[in-house]
């Protein structure tokens, strides 16, 4: 039986420099709606789940336009909001090589970012859900915002509604309005289920450094201390990213449970790469799905990683693949043409 | 000899849905460059004439891209500051048919909106230059770009420079923060040498109606009533436009003087219309070339409505035409292949 | 309040050569949903109503990505199923001038084609529904199909959910499998409350000739013979088409109802088409509209013909436009950019 | 049963700039093959007739991939040859309303032009052909081309091949290396049995001006000079061409034979053109189709004249359109989509 | 001296989704013709060969342009012949990284698969030919697509005409009718020279397993078994295919004959792939081509290898390098610019 | 302080296939901008130099393209002049896998080819230079060209400009007029203070072979000899490429100076290369940059070595990158996503 999982974010377009051009370098962008939350709830529409966006766009033609390519995605978007305000952008320039790719961000003043946390009714939003996804980067946006996130969890823990939230710690953001980012995540990270986040999201929260000599006891050094503050987290989850160019990463997952557990996926090599925008967000809806739909630890862990994986190789934000696609690269990895 | 003509406004960029399709129908935009004020500078450039255009744009790849399709028009944009803030765009649904195209502006909170007046020292940026052009659309982006455009003119006015000025009445620019368009555009026009404008335009800023039958007589009245309040100015000029539908107009021109000479063209018919935006832009372009180049007031209308025509005929917000080529359909257009 | 309108019949590709070129003139085509019903709801979703889509999609992509096209437009698809087969297909070759556009029609054993009409359980599908939207393309497409549209209008009837029927004869279709189209369509009118149709559908229908002397007249004597065959039908609504080239008509409206009332509006001259297909189902749409949301006939036979003229300006086989934007031109037809 | 037409003349790269913009606007050209006389036999292969193109072609991709765009239309390629040099270029700037397109020629130095006329062997060539089509494009490239025209002109007359020719006069062309052009196309023409030219193209070959009052004057007048400068010319051939716009031309046809009878269609509005390019080889074509399948004159002028306009319809030098599509037009003229 | 092959088989178009997008992802699908064994029609053209393709195609405007493909690329199309049916088509999504590309066919019903086996005159159809060339997935088309067939290879056998036959066995297409692939299978097999073929499609027509440890040994048992069932089968030959990722896969190939030789090459490194569809025709056509002209076996097999790894560099269905081009690799294999 | 660097040579247009695609495969060409010292202009005006182009463009719309396309880069385009002539044009064949890149000049005859040396003011055209750079393609396209270089070469020397010459052997063209290379490039080395070279430009300007067993003596052999010859020259500088196919180099660099210094970078993988076109240029760029701004030689080689590999990550012929870009590479090489 599909759960209901409730998203809420920012849902921005992205704009985009067709083939590793710079931006401009002729005249076109090519536009691809996302917004780290939105990215969970398509993912895990395709996944089978009942996926709901909440949020706020503004109330002209590309605010139209994003909420109907998530409805064309399976999620559902009846409690999107039309507000006056602009559409949140940003500007990608797709690297390669040795040229990373770079993000402009253009949200400013966006009809999300100024939308007032009286806007949100969220024992309604959140009636009938099981879990709600929330990341770092709407608290990043202003007060405005990380006070709406804040309701929005604590809203659900008062509501049996289990909480994800996604580190996606992003420094131009919070710098932009010097907002207090640790005390604001902490509030947020109170109420968390499960965290995905690494260590270098941890040490913002914590005020802590994790300086150990290797990324696996950085994360579990993190963990542990993350575990300590926030009583009521039960996971932490996160991908290990290898990068040898912009074209080729190498991926791992590792998750940890406030009983000890610890899990460790293997290793995948990823080149060349396509679009490795949204693949963090893939992870943790697959992740999610492994926990939702009854997995073992171990089997949500390497699902999630599967499917950050394969977000790879799909243009776009989003992760448009199904379960069985997933299955099938966690079981075996066959590369051939499928006819 | 070329003159220099110093264009101060905002460089945008048009985001445009392909193919008459509605936004995002399909994923992806067409770019173009432009602005009202620049779009002069790039007509003129192409006339021969030293064009230089001042203003800010913000720091990064989107500004310098902005500054550098100017460059790439032969304006000189040496002038041209990069400031922290935004891009200033604007979305365009093109229109068919009965269907209108539609402009959405999202320039609130540029680098060129949020620009200090103190950025510009406009003795500097003024030496050496022949005309100053400015447009209405300057002064409706706010306080700040509204004391920039006064205080450009002013400091025209006072270097013998001489001032061109464009209505461009934007209802809904000015509505969003209730700036007083006539209050503030007297100012301008103040200081004005030639003012293009139609009836509406002198209406906002005289708080007079203009209810003759024709628009010739309505043209007629508000010339008038603008030799009458501003008696520096020495021109007034309009196009006049009978919109059949969206892809077939048809263009006349009209110019008085305070010298009580009035001439009006003939009416050519538009169809279909490839690009409208920057037809207007087109038309100060050409009558200023007419007019610096030592044409009859009848002869610079008369090439200033075939630059607006053809204007139409070209993609994007620029007439990239030379002299020879408005010359050629002034003499006596021919409509077959040139081999 | 928003009523809730039900269409059946087939989701379809277009895949059409672009540009005004032949087919595979060069190696691309471009994509559009479309299908006479489905262009029905997706128009009534743009007016505000609640319109949902029956039928079947192939369980593959492609009808994945049909369904998740009618969504992403505001159509609720969850009544469509997933069934074996392949995806209905039409290939089009857009015209120009003098060279009429072609539609090659590729649906032969398409998942619709071959459903069951046990597959429908239409007491539970037409549960809630106001109206019921049918055309006579289903039943021409086979024995299977036209079973179902003729059980759709049977239970719809029986239900008290009032039916619209869009004539909509395609020969060769019919002449595919030598249905009886006479027969077969009789008893989808027989439920019908509204008939979109012009004396040509009528002569198949009742085995007449209408050969007055204008098309006005014709329409009439149709309606006429219509009404007398047919004792529940209310209306007969029709668009007369002038055609002076392929990108170049006219178009004006009539309404006839079985109390003898006639509406015949003015005509629109509609040049340079961009998109001609889909105009009908928008006429049927807009109509619809007009008569659910209480407009008098005269006002909902204009406002149809609005929708149908404004339809030829967008690319596609959907009518993308709201309800203002209809209006605005019913009411002034104002044809400059709106900024 | 079809006739074999030998078509000599240059094969050309069209490089155009997409959607009426300005050459290199934006980075990329449209590509299409075309020559005057390889245009002619495309549309005479299209209408069922074994048509040969001859010439010479470049031994590099460029030249193999024209010729194979030939053969794709059904053109026998067999004697086209390869040899050193370069290939003929043309780069089109597509006009609109009143700005005219441009045709920049870059041919010098071409492969074709640098061909010996030795390289020929007309009699093998013209084996088994019925026709020979030539134009004074061939002529106007070079002393060793036009060589070359007079060459297989006059062995097509020794061997009893009837020679078709089009006037196509390019001034540019024959500036260029100031060839003698009446004295080299009047060695052509002496052995062509029709003629496809205007009053402008006899003046050029005769040294005469035809300056009467209205076009169908002067074609008269100048189609009585031919006949009786060339003895052996059976017919005249042209379109008369009325330019409203660069968008909008009314085309008509008249053909007058040396037994004194002439032949004038009415007049077609051709609106919004696609490409007029290739509509005057078009008319060739169909013009010598219908003499070639036995028409009457009357027939084959009209036969013509549709395909001429119909070539309008179509982007690209060819017309690709078959008899069936010119009857359809030539009989009725139906606008509506052909489902 | 070139040799003459007939290719017999259905041509179809891949419809596929732009730049590594899932179906549809955008609304636009690029065309490329293919087919198995029109692809080795296509590279035996290229290297300079007589090649024909034998089958039946629509009535329409797709089975022409498919016919005009070929015909551009050399091959002789006048054997093919139009019939009433559908375009065979396929849905190509393009993968990457770790997800496979997914070829969906839409090929039930079209003109091929419902050819009656007496269209084809196969005494004529092969007379002055030197091979004919089949492949296992016309069998798989259904019955009447297998008797034509088996009696092609009949044909041949009778007429001295050399065998080539291509295993592709395609388990989708024969479960959806349920053939008895091993009996039709054998009866053409048994007419073969040469057969490309791994363990798989041998084990399927023998009805055997070949579980040998490495995939030479299996070629090497599965050769063996071949030369035992068919008593005229001369030579096997196949590639080797390791599959690092859907991007890298690593190349080698073994031949053996009947008089005990076996060739085996070194591996080549294909990264990163570009297209991988039609690799296999091109090493048939490739080693076809070697033999041919005369190769030994060692330099037939290594040719027919360079020439699969270089197809996965071209976009599309087709190899269309010609013979020094694949020669250039395999002797030295150069990568750098070439000016 | 920027420096003021001035470039000679031809600008051409690059006509590049889409996609890896065989050239006019599909219909289409991309469009660049480039040539040897234009590439050297653009990635130093991207550095932040006054650099200025000198040369002759046709005069036509794709020689004002090409200049307009320079001061888009920020390059002074105001010593180009416009001359009949036509535009040099390559076109590209874009490789993969093991398909090597190919590119088929078509120069001959270009308006720079055919300009007169006298067209040069070299006094005038060098004033207030600080580095006069050049590269081998010039004199290679004739003897007027080469004797321009020389010219400017000389006139440098005796102004106190420093000069840059970049070998760029190009056999196809210096065959094609049978030009003096050895004889013609000496005169111009002569005068030069760096070069750019590796020991196959070496061993055509000295006639000698280098033929030690590693690319590096044989480098360090032919600098030894260039230094010996050309006793004005100061430093010889070369990047060392291996390449592992089409997709996969590797780039090393190593600069030699007359007073015995060698030093030698570490060497980067490059894949998969998006566009190798230029990358020499771009090295050129970046070490002059580098010792223009007061770099060490070590320190300037790995900045050339640096933009060099960065140019890979990018379409087109120009590194568009910045000093800033290039020193994040040098310094750390971090490849994800800059948020």
């Amino acid at each position: 039986m599909p759960s209901r999982i409730v998203c809420f974010g920012e849902v921005l377009l992205r704009l985009g420099a067709p083939g590793r051009q710079m931006l401009l370098q002729s005249p076109a962008f090519e536009v691809h709606v996302g917004g780290a939350e939105a990215n969970v709830a398509v993912s895990l529409a395709h996944f089978g789940h009942e996926a709901a966006q909440v949020g706020v766009l503004p109330d002209n033609p590309l605010g139209a336009a994003a909420a109907g390519e998530l409805r064309r995605h399976g999620v559902d978007t009846r409690a999107l909001r039309s507000r006056p305000g602009r559409m949140g952008l940003y500007f990608l320039v797709p690297g390669a090589i040795h040229r990373p790719s770079e993000v402009l961000y253009d949200r400013a003043g966006s009809a999300f970012a100024v939308a007032e946390p009286s806007d949100y009714d969220w024992p309604s939003l959140l009636a009938g859900a099981d879990w709600l996804h929330l990341s770092g980067v709407t608290p990043a946006l202003g007060q405005r915002a990380a006070d709406a996130a804040i309701a929005a969890a604590t809203a659900a823990r008062a509501a049996g509604v289990k909480v994800s939230f996604d580190g996606n710690y992003r420094t131009k953001l919070w710098d932009a309005w010097k907002g207090d980012a640790p005390g604001l995540l902490r509030r947020i990270i109170d109420n968390a289920d499960i965290l995905f986040a690494d260590h270098r999201d941890i040490a913002v929260v914590l005020g802590k450094e994790f300086a150990q000599a290797d990324s696996e006891s950085r994360v579990d050094a993190a963990a542990a201390a993350a575990f300590e503050a926030f009583p009521r987290l039960g996971r932490l989850a996160t991908t290990l990213r290898t990068q040898h160019s912009v074209d080729h990463h190498a991926l791992s997952a590792r998750m940890l449970s406030r009983d000890g557990q610890t899990h460790q996926t293997g290793s995948h090599e990823i080149s060349p790469i396509v679009d490795r925008i949204g693949a963090g967000d893939s992870f943790a809806a697959g992740v999610l799905h492994g926990l939702i739909s009854g997995q073992s630890d171990e089997d949500a862990l390497r699902f999630g990683l599967a499917a950050s994986c394969l977000k790879h190789s799909l243009p776009g934000d989003f992760n448009l693949l199904g379960v069985e696609d997933v299955r099938a690269f966690v079981k075996q990895g066959r590369f051939d043409v499928r006819r």
